[in-house]
């Protein structure tokens, strides 16, 4: 990359070819901590490589006591089965986090890749015991305390300690990229929740926020009693006065990130995620329950764990991921999205108060029929328009939809009616396109499937053009046909995969978005798109 | 239809006029026990019209108190939350189910269906307690013994007994039948698991089995302990040694279906669901080992559940619709699949011999990409192969796949080079193009969906135009583009429904297949189809 950046400076080389010469993968690597490729390194298991990085740390097995030991000033890496909203704390305290099992969109991947942090999820050859505080990897036994490291770039878990590369935000990169952004047509914004993503996000060069997904300020810890109390209450009056407590954090939220964000869009997607994901797990509750029904407790000692339960279980689902959620959640229960879009709004007449340029753009989740879209806008905007005429402040913004469903994307034409922007949600939209659950597939199928050369590439992770694309280039075609100015762009993961972003190139999207710290490399690799698009028609 | 019968043997109408005369609707009610219409009746509740026709009879809330009390000459009704195989000699034994939980595709529905009894499923309002046998209903009390009635044409569950209108095949509607069979293009074939099945079917008139499920022949009671240790087995010589046990049973129900059926085609399906479903559930295993462990028992009392429920775990799915099923199976475990189509070749070769006219035509689920289809076949091939050449028989079959996936649809061109056939499963179609698990989503989403009017229908009643209709339109041209006599049919539970008959006259299917007991209503639907479409031709 130095001798790219050199070259073009001494005219041997021209900006376009220097910026050819330098491949994505190498910009990634230099923005991650990485282990010395000269090192000896015993690998005792492979997992998903679910966040890029390495780290080296202190086994822990449970949040508190990763919390513990680094305020104590150890480095700890979280070894966990799975993590859950309960564990984010440990996340944050730790170096990386180990999981054996769940795919690349696992509640441990996600977050740690929004953190920037090392992670390996669905190790399934690892046995972690979270009780007694070991694991047993490649015949070895790891125990509290013990130091191993991992290497999210490949999924590897290796013995002890292992000597490390820093990364380097260094000038040449800097100018690299500043002449790739002047070679790109897609414009590179990034997915991030909150206001310390959207100034990295920035810092990186990202043109706007494409996905600020709002059930992670639902899950934060003092939020989740009240989120709960919500979700359980007997009637809508209830459930009310709860979301008027929540309405104020929300609004606090939307003023932080769009603040950060001040000139630039960003695109936040009102709740998303089934309810039950806020609740503990049925699992858990029927142990207890049993467990205290099993010992002969009395049993009003454990109503409320019985009263969960019985909750829990109504809201259980055989297949969440096709259930109650998205712009269905809103359809059934629209005071929950109302109060969003009364905080977003008020965010937005605040900070226009103070002089502060805001593009708030509010995004419907899971829509398969226009309708669905038409009447879910037609109660927002009462809302909207509520707290407009109230403040007598003129706010700029848009409703629109992700494209994540393949039926919305077969009739995006009746859709695009009614949406000022389009946000492929590629991660959905290749589940429901191929059948594929990612968390259960990922590892079972997937993987094998790529071995064994049934899948070209792990649709996850690039792309699939014949089914995936075709949906989208149907989608981008007859959106565009209704409105010519639709807004197209990508906030599945895809977003920051350079195969990927070529494909976006070429179905002409407006913008690809993508974690903070990809941002760097799909700027490149946008560059290197739309030169070879040029290169083609040439 | 009588009316219209008679005026057409006098000359006042002509035959095609009396076809049109009778609602495909009007048939299926003279094939079911319906409630007389001047009755007056207590509606407790409405749950979803899972199995057409209605009963009476009294309130059982247990497979084995029903079968032992219909062996003593009583009339009962089968009362569960939901049913599971266990339940099946129940099911059997009753005049009709009714559920509080679960879809028109949940267990209880499914196999009422097939069987041609009444069901109610999903009756969310009822609170059903199995343990105290009881159920409440719009605040009635019904306890065991007491009768009541269902009436699964409507849903409804009534209080005590109501008179009835029988069903009556008369001569009239055969004689309209045949007209209609003269006027239609679309053939009729139905779906069908046993022999018995086939001989219903055929007596209806239907031309073919366009699907028989090779794993209700695994959940059949004596089978299922030898299909459980398969599952359970350590290694493929394990599983191979339950599965020799497995193949003379599978033969001779591959035998029987295939002689009931000579002369005409008999599509069968390879293994689908996910393994889990043949074994024993997460949750009862959680809590009967959380209560072993609580009250302290040796823990060798419990091992076998111990080691049960960490099987159970390991193969636990987080969407199981959306997991390791259908060919993904068969690329998995081939010996399962490969024992299925040796028992198929077998049974085909036996009665060749015996001077019978076989058509099997095998078919394998859940394709999303050619290579998968490619691959199970290349196996397959051999095992076929090699049967057929050790008998020094030649037999006639095919090798198919159902599209159910969007993205078997989006690229049927690639996979017509592979398939001799294919078979819509709509059922499976509509859940991935629109994101919706049945189970999950038909009582809590799509029906209040149809009530507010966002969903013109309910889209697994009737087959939805603008997406799974598109998906279906792009994979007949596409296929028949590569192979002008592929063979193509639906056997989604549209196949008997006269919306969607009209829709698969217009895409220029060869065939509907549906249960036995719509064949009837099917050939009306779709000699009224063809008339329709000829119309408008005209």
């Amino acid at each position: 990359m130095k001798i790219a950046v050199d070259m073009a400076h001494e005219h041997l080389i021209t900006r376009e070819e220097a910026v050819l010469r330098v491949e994505p993968g190498q910009v990634d690597q230099l923005l991650h901590t990485r282990i010395d490729p000269s090192a000896h390194v015993e690998v005792l298991a492979t997992g998903l490589a679910a966040s890029p990085g390495a780290a080296t740390g202190k086994a822990v097995f449970d949040a508190d006591r990763a919390e513990f030991m680094a305020k104590a000033g150890e480095k700890v890496i979280l070894v966990r089965i799975e993590t859950n909203p309960d564990d984010v704390h440990g996340l944050i305290a730790a170096q990386g986090v180990l999981t054996s099992r769940g795919g690349r969109t696992s509640h441990a991947a996600v977050v740690a890749r929004g953190m920037g942090k090392p992670c390996v999820a669905g190790a399934e050859s690892i046995q972690v015991d979270q009780e007694k505080w070991f694991f047993v990897a490649g015949g070895r036994t790891v125990r509290e305390g013990e130091e191993f490291t991992i290497d999210g770039s490949t999924g590897n878990v290796i013995a002890g300690s292992v000597p490390m590369i820093q990364p380097e935000l260094s000038g040449e990169l800097e100018e690299l990229l500043r002449w790739a952004d002047g070679l790109r047509r897609l414009q590179v914004w990034a997915n991030g929740d909150y206001p310390r993503d959207a100034e990295l996000a920035r810092r990186f060069g990202a043109q706007g926020i494409g996905l600020c997904r709002t059930e992670h300020m639902f899950m934060e810890q003092e939020r989740l009693p009240i989120v709960q109390a919500m979700i359980l209450s007997a009637d809508e009056a209830e459930r009310r006065k709860h979301l008027a407590k929540l309405l104020p954090m929300q609004r606090g939220d939307f003023y932080g990130i769009l603040k950060a964000m001040h000139g630039l869009p960003v695109v936040i997607r009102l709740l998303d995620p089934p309810l039950h994901e806020f609740l503990p797990s049925l699992e858990d509750l029927l142990v207890e329950v049993t467990r205290a029904q099993a010992k002969g407790e009395p049993e009003a000692s454990y109503k409320d764990k019985t009263d969960l339960l019985r909750a829990v279980r109504a809201l259980h689902e055989q297949n969440p991921m096709l259930g109650l959620r998205g712009c269905r959640l809103g359809l059934i229960f629209p005071e929950i999205i109302e109060m969003q879009v009364r905080g977003i709004i008020e965010a937005a007449v605040q900070l226009k108060k103070e002089g502060v340029d805001v593009r708030p753009e509010i995004m419907i989740p899971l829509i398969s029929t226009v309708e669905e879209l038409r009447r879910t806008k037609g109660y927002l905007q009462k809302t909207v328009d509520q707290v407009l005429s109230e403040s007598g402040v003129e706010v700029a913004y848009k409703f629109g939809t992700m494209i994540e469903l393949p039926r919305a994307a077969l009739t995006a034409g009746e859709i695009a009616e009614e949406a000022e922007f389009f946000s492929f949600g590629t991660n959905d939209l290749t589940q429901t396109t191929f059948g594929f659950s990612r968390d259960d597939a990922e590892g079972k199928i997937i993987i094998p499937y790529v071995e064994k050369k049934i899948l070209p590439t792990n649709p996850f992770e690039t792309i699939d053009r014949g089914g995936v694309g075709r949906l989208m280039n149907i989608a981008v075609i007859e959106g565009r046909q209704v409105r010519p100015d639709l807004e197209v762009g990508i906030c599945g993961e895809h977003g920051g995969d350079p195969e990927s972003i070529a494909i976006c190139e070429k179905l002409g999207l407006n913008y690809v978005s993508c974690s903070p710290y990809r941002v760097p490399v799909a700027r490149l690799a946008a560059a290197h798109a739309r030169l070879a698009v040029l290169e083609r028609d040439r």
